[in-house]
Order: C-alpha cells, then sequence, then structure tokens
C-alpha cells in the first residue's frame, strides 16, 4: 500500500471513524482502524461488531494494500501534522507517514484479523433530509430505557410508512414520539419497523448531523444501512450499518390519551424555569406537586423539603377542564420540555394518576407522554 | 432583616461566593454563606478556614440583619429568577424569598455559627494592575508542586521589592519565574516574601482576572489581602483574605543557568506541535531526546515505544553551541512552551544533565527552568 493523502481530508475520515473504536482489552483489533484501497479510493473503517462504519477519501493511490493501526494514535498524529501533502506507505509490519519534516513508522496489525463489515446491497432503501432526520432523533434518543431488562425498549423504534417516519422511545414512565412527514409518498414495498440501538442513534446522530444533503437508508431482515455521498462523486463518502435489536416493540399507541380532563397552554421557557426552580426544593424522589385552579386561571407549582425549604411558583393561563392536584418527577417534565421547539407549551393531564401529556403548539409532529407519581 | 435587591446584582456575587464554599460533611455552616447587612450594603460571605471571601453590594437594605443558608442551592435559586427585583426577608429561622410569582422559604443557620473572616486594617499595602497580576499568576501557578512532602514548594512565592514582583513556582523538576515591573517605585517600607496557597492562588485568578482597574494588596505576618472596588464607589466591591504557607521559598536564583552550551530560537507553535507529536510514541516514562547538531542547523526531536512505533521530527535553526542529546519528560516541555506568550521561544541547553531553560524571545519578564532526565 502506497499513496499520497492531503491532511485535512484524512482528519475529516478519521474524526468520523476513530469515534467508533471501542476500548476493547479482549479483542485488541476493535481498537484499530482499517486502512484499505479501493481503485482511487483510501477506505477508513471502524467496527464494534454492532455498529460498523466506512468512511472513503478520493485520493491518489500508488500501490494498493490495506492494513490496521491504533485508531486513537494515529487519529491524534494526524491532527498534530501541517494541512500538506502526507506519504503513506505500508512497509512489512509497519505503516510509514512522511509529512515535511515529520517521519514515524507505526506498528500496525495485519487487515486480514479485521472483522468484516456487510454491506447491504440489492436491498429496498428510501432517502430522507439528512438534518431533519438527525433533529428528530435527537428528540428521541435519551428517552429510551438505559435498563437492559426489556432489551425491546432500550432501543428506539423506527417506523418506516407510506407516508411518514415515526420514532419513538420510552422507559415505561414517559414516552416521546416524533413524526416526519414525507412531502410525497416513497416507493418502498412493505412498512419496516425496526429497534435501532441506542447507541447507533447516538453515533449516527454524531456523525451524519453536520453533514448537508440526504441520507440513504436501506434494510435488510436483522440489519439497517445509513449512507451519505459527497455531492461531486456518486461514490458513498460514508456508510454505516448497525444490527437491530430484537424483539417486538410495545403497541404504545393505545396508551396516548386522546383527550384530558385539564389542559393548559404556557410559555414554555416559564414553565422550564419554574420547574428547574422546583427541583431546588424537592425531595430525594424528585417529587414536585402541580395544583391546577380553573376559576383563578392558575398553576401553581410546588415542592418542600424538611432540609433545605419551601418553594411554591405560579403561572397564569386560560385552564380548561377541573381543579387537579398531581405529582410528578420533575426530571421527566424537563426532558420532555427540552426536547419541544416551539415557544408554547399545550400540558394535558388526566387525574392524578392516568397519563400526561406535552405538545408544542401549532406542530403535529411531536408528542411527549409522562406519567404521574401515584400517591 | 429585610431588603430589596435586584436579582443580576445578586447573582454576580453569589457567582463569586459560592465558588469558595466547600462540601464540608465535618462543618456544615462551611456549605452556608453569610449574609449581613452593613448600612446600605448586603455584604455576602464565604470561607473554608484557609481563605475567606466578602462581596459588598450597595441595595436597599430596609431592616438591618444577618443569617446563613446553603450556598449552592441559594446561587442556583437566584440564578433562575427573572431580572426583577427580589425581596428577601428572614422570619425566625427561615429565609423568605419573593420575587414576581417565586415564593420560597429557605433554612437558615444563624450567623453566630459563621467563622469570623479577618479583615487586616492599618498595615502596608500596595496596588497593581488586576489583569496584568492575574495574568502573570496564570503562568505560574499550575507548575507548583502537587505534593505535600514539601509545602514550602506547593504553594506560589510571591516577592514584592520596591521596583518588581516576582513571582515563582516549581515542584523540583522545573521552575518558572515571572516578574512585573513597576513604572514608579513603590513605598513599601521593607521587602515583602511570603508563598500563598495553590487554591488561593487559583482562586483569586477565577474571582479577580475578569475585572478591570486595580487590586489592592494587603500584607501581615501571615496573612495577605487583596482587595477590588467599583469605580463609583471607595467601598470594596470584593476583600479576599487568605493565610500563607509556613516555611522559607528554597533559594532557587543560583540553579538559574547564566549560560548554555547550546541554544537556538524557535517558532513556538511548531515546537509545541513537534514535542505533541513525539509525545505520542513515548514511553510511558514521558521519555522524548532531542538531538542538537550544529553542523546542520538542526534539531531532531525523537520518540519510540516497542508498542506503537518510532517518531522524528526536525526543526531548523542556527545553533549555537555543541551537538547534544538530551532526553526531557515531554509534559514539562509542553507545559513551559504553553506559558510562553511570543511567537518565538529561546530554548538554551546545559548538557543531558544541566538545567535547560525556555524563554520568549523579546520579553524578559518570564523565564522557564527545566531538568533532563539523567540516563
Amino acid at each position: 500500500m502506497k499513496l499520497l493523502i492531503l491532511q485535512e481530508k484524512l482528519k475529516q475520515g478519521l474524526n468520523v471513524v476513530s469515534k467508533l473504536t471501542p476500548k476493547s482489552l479482549t479483542l485488541p483489533i476493535l481498537n484499530n482502524i482499517l486502512l484499505n484501497t479501493e481503485k482511487n479510493f483510501l477506505e477508513l473503517a471502524s467496527t464494534d461488531l454492532e455498529i460498523g462504519i466506512k468512511y472513503y477519501i478520493l485520493t491518489k493511490i500508488e500501490k494498493q494494500g490495506k492494513t490496521t493501526i491504533p485508531s486513537q494514535l494515529f487519529f491524534n498524529f494526524i491532527n498534530l501534522l501541517p494541512n500538506k501533502n502526507i506519504n503513506i506507505e505500508l512497509k512489512k509490519n509497519n505503516l510509514d507517514i512522511v509529512c515535511e519534516n515529520y517521519k514515524t513508522q507505526i506498528n500496525t496489525i495485519s487487515a486480514d484479523e479485521f472483522p468484516i463489515i456487510p454491506i447491504l446491497k440489492e436491498t429496498e432503501n428510501i432517502t430522507i433530509d439528512n438534518s431533519l432526520f438527525c433533529e428528530s432523533l435527537k428528540q428521541i434518543v435519551d428517552i429510551a430505557s438505559l435498563s437492559n431488562s426489556k432489551p425491546e425498549i432500550s432501543g428506539v423504534y423506527l417506523c418506516f410508512q407510506k407516508n411518514q417516519l415515526i420514532i419513538t422511545a420510552t422507559d415505561s414512565f414517559r414516552l416521546g414520539e416524533k413524526k416526519i412527514f414525507f412531502k410525497k409518498p416513497n416507493l418502498l414495498k412493505k412498512e419496516y419497523s425496526l429497534i435501532l440501538p441506542q447507541k447507533t442513534i447516538k453515533y449516527l446522530i454524531n456523525v451524519f448531523s453536520e453533514k448537508t444533503g440526504e441520507i440513504k437508508i436501506s434494510f435488510s431482515l436483522n440489519q439497517i444501512m445509513f449512507e451519505s455521498s459527497l455531492q461531486e462523486t456518486p461514490h458513498p463518502e460514508i456508510q454505516l450499518v448497525s444490527k437491530l435489536v430484537d424483539g417486538e416493540y410495545p403497541n404504545y399507541q393505545e396508551i396516548i390519551p386522546k383527550k384530558f380532563t385539564t389542559e393548559a397552554v404556557f410559555k414554555k421557557e416559564e414553565l422550564l424555569n419554574q420547574i428547574k426552580s422546583a427541583s431546588l426544593f424537592s425531595k430525594k424522589t424528585n417529587e414536585i406537586k402541580i395544583k391546577l385552579n380553573i376559576k383563578k386561571g392558575e398553576m401553581d407549582i410546588c415542592s418542600s423539603n424538611n432540609e433545605t425549604g419551601e418553594y411554591q411558583s405560579t403561572l397564569k393561563s386560560k385552564i380548561k377542564g377541573k381543579n387537579e392536584e398531581i405529582i410528578f418527577n420533575y426530571k421527566f417534565l424537563i426532558d420532555g420540555l427540552l426536547n419541544i421547539k416551539s415557544s408554547e407549551v399545550l400540558f394535558g393531564f388526566n387525574g392524578d394518576s392516568g397519563p400526561s401529556v406535552l405538545k408544542p403548539v401549532g406542530d403535529q409532529s411531536y408528542i411527549y407522554i409522562v406519567m404521574p407519581i401515584k400517591t
């Protein structure tokens, strides 16, 4: 293997693939990235066995070949080089790197030891706007359960339908659902419902959210592939393949409340600030109490704690329905509000034990459901 | 105690004093800040028993009084309030805080339990430009020894002379010295040499470095006080009192080399980058080797490690003196270079076991001495 590459281009690629390399003590090869030449492209690849990523850079290949070198070391070293041409050559077990007055030989491990990252071919696929997709995933990803006792809700549910993509996550205390409405129906022959590991979604956001253009998504029975290309070439720039989570996602549609016993609209920032303030005086169970007073048109937020003191604040609004006193975990309310982008939010209640809802006003694409704490 | 204060003003004050409060399990009163009224001023104070800080805010005091409340809770709560007037009133053991539609009662601890923070009076003092003082401290503070086995070098040495202030720190492997030259001789009747805890210096930088104007420094036998005032009032805004470190600072002047066996000038960023790159291939002992070749006018930086590989890079310069091969701990070189502000740096050597020196070119106020690793 022998090639010439501009520092800036190599750095960009390493920035993507080096983020995936796990620190594996049992499988040292996973700490390495694969360098492989493919005609005029240098391919960089890394994997943690659940996710695999390939990054292609068009450059001057003088001699084909492949090898693997320590990901973090290579990335840190390339980062420190000047933005000039770098000569890279595999000599026996060392990778020789020369750039201006810098010379190094880095120890390699044979590319034969590197796991094969499958690329899905001839499967159904759709394309979707990259930044819309990533922004939508951000609104949902952190809601997934951290516990592994129910693997299916530890992941994020994606349901690709004719006219929309539904993205859902829950930890059984709260649930978030985001819809992306397609401008025209896609050409998928069937509906694809799948559960992706939370880690895949986080890595996906990390890799793609700064990119412009479209992302191509391909489906297979137990894998999914995400691809993006540079405008000037049809060759993919990034290919990310991930395993899916086994299992059936809970049929959550029935718990989404269709109506409320009480509801009101609030300014999001004010509501968020008052809940944050109340959280300072809540007990270790994170409890805060919401009191709805229809006549006064007021919602009080209260908390108290023997050690610190007592808190109360008031929000004015036109409140429809019944007077209620409901206890919430403040963390769940804050998480929901932070994922809402609009300046006004609808807060819908169903008594002290039914599911409450936070929804952006004027946006049908997002809903956040939260269960009260029962007393 | 009853008073009215603007949120923004209180927030600024709490931002300063709350940074000092330690999380003490044995002395809970130290987690609290003191609120005390003094005529038209609200005084905020906190202490960790080594350092004490007072912050004065001119505001509307309706009834004099004092109390203490939990620092972090109070700061977080005030931060979340809108920038409006806040009513604060002590009612029995609770501090009532009302601001627009927010109401809280925070549990207090009596001010009688709060340690007395001494204020130095009628002692000698000087004033010095605030930002120059803080910038100079930043260049030195991290060099102090982290070990407590020699308490005197765990602190930063300050020597106030007629025409200059000398600031020094060392951990016995390297030493940094910064001089502030006074435009005119000060009026001190004697020279003040003292050792300040590293923690005091860090807190001092934290509190004062954003301030404009001058800082007043007052001396006593075992304490030092730093004060700043607002332009519009002669009343101090901030008073910081710290204990000193007992002991005599080592007589380090004799180890500052007056001449070099070899010396050269390099571009700082290039030198720094090459040392950082070399560090990636150094052994666990942090060793990198510097080879000076007078004839070629080259300095090579080399490192190698069986696990990762080999590194070599070259810097060109007019090098005066003898050819040398010297081994350094790369961390010490990087620390020194990061404290140098000029674009060019003089690197002076004294063989493979004598002290080397890094100095900004065109600036006599800073010197950094580093000992090689003996082979």
